[in-house]
């Protein structure tokens, strides 16, 4: 892992880009953390929509982190941003918006071919930069995962022990091999749901909420659409964290 | 209103046993509540079980609410308690254990004959609480409903404008009738359900959230049965209060 700037915010959080071979990330860290108090980790997860545009969501997300004493840190995904172009994701993508254009359902077979090779391409990479971060003096653990592609916390908290808890966000397709996965996770789960998201399918997400095998699940609905998460939701998400991570 | 007991909690709250005509009833009021700063209402709802079979639990929420600046207030509920039977009820609650003894489904007519005499009946007996209640100098308002019978509380939101926000448990039976008078209600919900709760239809709760008409509600979902609410679910609900009562 190379840092290739850094950058102090207003309210003492340090920001520094790295790269990870060639994925880019970002790392924040509270003005708190040392080699003498190492803080827990926070992935924030995103959609792939390229880190440039995620950016100020994030940067919201990890400074919350931050005053609540943890680093934070999100990677690119593949085929987003400023990493090549991923040919199975871009014609996945078509596919999508041609029958959504054409009012067709979205079948499993597009829903597997649109997640299933994100998932099975940045699961590893996820936990290379958990590896990386791992190792730096300031960052102690344990980890937890925050936001979407679902799929993606999923499969991480299914298969890295290193997550201790995750707060989902229900709202993207979820293939149902997901689905079974998502049996064989145990740890504490805070998933929100945009209940009138309009590009999520509400019967979905409740199933999969069923699913999750872990004792402590909670679901959170609140109104509104795909990006009107109120702050209060928010809130509760970060006290979460609060109750596991430390 | 008639006081016929008071008596300070160790944490400074006044806990006051009242008749309302001859409707039994406790009220609680944190210590810093006085004429000079009369604080908000909470209503606390609960099953029909009797004030005195509940008394552990609701004093526990309102001390929890004192903790908060709330004053707190329940009433028994008709033919619960020292109240006098109510054959109305008693039938309705026979032919339920009938049927779920036989293992046959719970129609909409057990479920309209058991619910809907104890909301007619027991929505205007809170209303001539709230009258009482509210004409304490100690008692400022706004009012907020919490807990069960969610029809009860459903009803209470729809046709009184005193309650400004609810936070209410779906864990009983809802009419039809109720669903349809969700949607009239306005104020801010915060809906509790235990996912895997063994009396309760976890559809129809999810249908009378869909429902309601609130612009701002919430539904949270835990795990575990019935009573097993867990205790951050209690602060989540009480910041709720914070943010729409003060």
């Amino acid at each position: 892992m190379h840092f290739t700037s850094e950058q102090r915010l207003d309210d003492g959080v340090v920001e520094r880009a790295f790269t990870l071979g060639d994925i880019p990330g970002i790392l924040w860290t509270p003005a708190s953390a040392s080699a003498s108090a190492p803080v827990p980790l926070i992935l924030l997860g995103h959609p792939a929509l390229g880190l440039g545009t995620m950016y100020p969501r994030l940067a919201g997300r990890a400074r919350q982190a931050a005053a609540d004493g943890f680093a934070s840190a999100t990677i690119e995904l593949p085929g987003s941003g400023d990493r090549p172009r991923w040919p199975v994701l871009d014609q996945a993508r078509a596919e999508l918006r041609r029958v959504m254009t054409a009012g067709e359902p979205v079948s499993e077979e597009i829903i597997d071919a649109l997640v299933l090779p994100l998932v099975e391409k940045s699961v590893p990479e996820w936990q290379a930069a958990m590896d990386a971060l791992l190792s730096l003096p300031e960052i102690g653990g344990p980890v937890g995962y925050s936001g979407g592609v679902i799929s993606i916390g999923v499969r991480l908290a299914a298969v890295d022990p290193r997550i201790v808890a995750a707060a989902l966000f229900a709202g993207s397709f979820v293939p149902r091999a997901i689905v079974e996965e998502a049996r064989g996770v145990t740890v504490p789960l805070h998933v929100l749901l945009q209940w009138d998201d309009e590009g999520n399918d509400r019967q979905a997400s409740l199933e999969l909420f069923d699913a999750f095998g872990s004792k402590e699940k909670s679901l959170h609905a609140n109104m509104g659409g795909h990006r009107g998460v109120p702050q209060f939701a928010g809130d509760v998400a970060a006290q979460f964290f609060t109750r596991h991570l430390k």
